[in-house]
């Protein structure tokens, strides 16, 4: 059987993760990287093509799923049904709110083109939801909780790197252990914003910045932090260098529900990881691989993780998986 | 829209959880259940009739999908293709060796009768195996654990009561914490079988019985306890009954695998259950929601979990699902 061919669209910190896991799965084969920027200047770690992203058209033959790896803010918008019109997309929009609106867009890019675009695909949204609605349908009556941490958030180190004085930072979200231990224990608490999870800075100051002036501009940040205890921390640039250039992340789902005569049933799916931008990019290929058979198999139009059974995700077939891992 | 009418084969502890858990489900309706036994001495929680096995067939237009709860040993390898013959079916054959056997026995009747029938539901195999294929695909590289417990078994309390002077017993499976803690860490260790369980008996012994003689049958006792560490409790029964009549069970699916530069990436699905067999039973109705859908949509045959979304287990649309819970 010949490869799934592979197109990435976007080469940051998920493109690139992207490439790596196409390394990781024999069955799939990355083709061509497109890029806004002039393609001379881009060097990719495999031996792919670097191409403008305006040629992608062209690949239309030669490229089975395209991989979106742009963010959700302003290049999804407009990438997610601009390459539904030509090709099986995969992207990881995180805007939560308006994924209804992106969904509809891509949807009707995608059944014009005959094409399938499964969209917010990554763990939050992706691994994470899909367990949210297992949760739910399995335990109804019940309470689902969604921690987030010990990991780095990249919206709240950019608003911190915006505050006058601050040379750079990183924040870490924190789920608070105590809560997470009355949940796993089955107590269904109601918890606030700031019960469910800290938030920690590590800051390196420009020269002569006042930081009791930026630890008081950071914990009082509207949306960001002010409904958050967080801490502070001022380094030196050599420490942030050693300690505070990875981008872990992680976090879990739990399902706090009752069956029968009031048992406790306690369902929760975790993730620990050393790079949040290397996981999701392994999670876009897995789905890559069920794009292009729901595609083979005649389905068109966008699709959510919650449309796309497991079995598509694995190499293996149908009757292997059963056998080895049923 | 009306509700999915359901019915119940066998009217054992898995039996009465199917009915528990349908009542939880406002979409869902218990319309029989059907028993081997004399109807008339089966007394059921809710307000379903009873009728005997055999006059199933019967309600061919009356029961939308029929749950089997009979025992993977003898009675599903039979019960499954028959009912297939007239009814979209869910079972809980769990015996991994003997699942493509049975599938393709399902299948076979399935297909004939145009019906849809999901074999293997329930937690392992079931949600555990989901997991175990989620692992593989989205982390091709690294290692998956199964570990079981804290937890009754039903096989191994079976293989003590047997013994000669034991008036009562239980097993609890326990996960050795050690080895537990070293695949969360990452260190994807190789573990033989004693280094990953142990195993621990509560025993009631018959009066004048001899304690030494039943501990070292059971510590010895081949494939059940010889491979483990086993350790033997004798206690009064009415600690026994104060104490261990529950059904508590669960366990975890960790896969421990790599991305990018040697980034180490965890994901674990785990389940902490007061009862066992009740949740099985949710798992199973959540399960029949789907096999209505499909049957619906116009499918048929026999599918495991690994080909059914996750979006087709929830009463919810599609696009409530991807506003609510995406």
């Amino acid at each position: 059987m010949s490869a799934i061919r592979v197109g990435i669209v976007g080469y940051g910190n998920l493109g690139r993760g992207v490439e790596f896991a196409i390394s990781q799965n024999p069955d799939m084969e990355l083709v061509a990287v497109f890029t806004r920027r002039d393609p001379s200047t881009v060097s990719v770690a495999s031996n792919a093509s670097v191409y403008l992203v305006d040629d992608a058209e062209k690949f239309q033959d030669d490229i089975d799923v395209m991989i979106l790896c742009g963010g959700s803010a302003t290049d999804l918008p407009e990438q997610g049904p601009h390459f539904a019109q030509w090709f099986n997309t995969i992207d990881s929009f995180d805007t939560h709110a308006k994924i209804p609106e992106f969904f509809d867009a891509v949807d009707a890019a995608a059944q014009k083109s005959g094409k399938v675009s499964v969209i917010s695909v990554g763990w939050d949204p992706g691994l994470f939801s899909l367990n949210r609605v297992l949760g739910e349908a399995v335990l109804p009556v019940g309470t689902t909780y969604t921690f987030w941490g010990d990991g780095l958030s990249q919206g709240h180190s950019d608003a911190v790197r915006r505050i006058e004085g601050v040379k750079n930072a990183v924040q870490y979200t924190l789920p608070i252990k105590d809560a997470v231990e009355r949940v796993r224990n089955g107590e269904n608490p109601e918890l606030t914003t700031r019960e469910k999870h800290a938030r920690e800075c590590w800051v390196v100051l420009e020269e002569g910045a006042d930081a009791a002036k930026v630890e008081q501009e950071i914990v009082t940040m509207p949306n960001y932090f002010d409904e958050y205890n967080t801490t502070v921390n001022f380094i030196s640039e050599d420490e942030f260098n050693a300690n505070h250039t990875g981008m872990p992340h992680g976090g879990f789902v739990i399902r706090s529900g009752e069956s029968g005569a009031n048992d406790k049933q306690i369902l929760e799916f975790s993730l620990k990881l050393e790079s949040n931008p290397n996981f999701t990019s392994s999670v876009l290929v897995a789905y890559a691989r069920a794009a292009h058979r729901l595609s083979q198999a005649g389905e068109k139009g966008a699709k959510t993780v919650f449309d796309i059974p497991f079995g598509l995700l694995s190499p293996k077939s149908a009757a292997q998986l059963r056998k080895e891992l049923l």
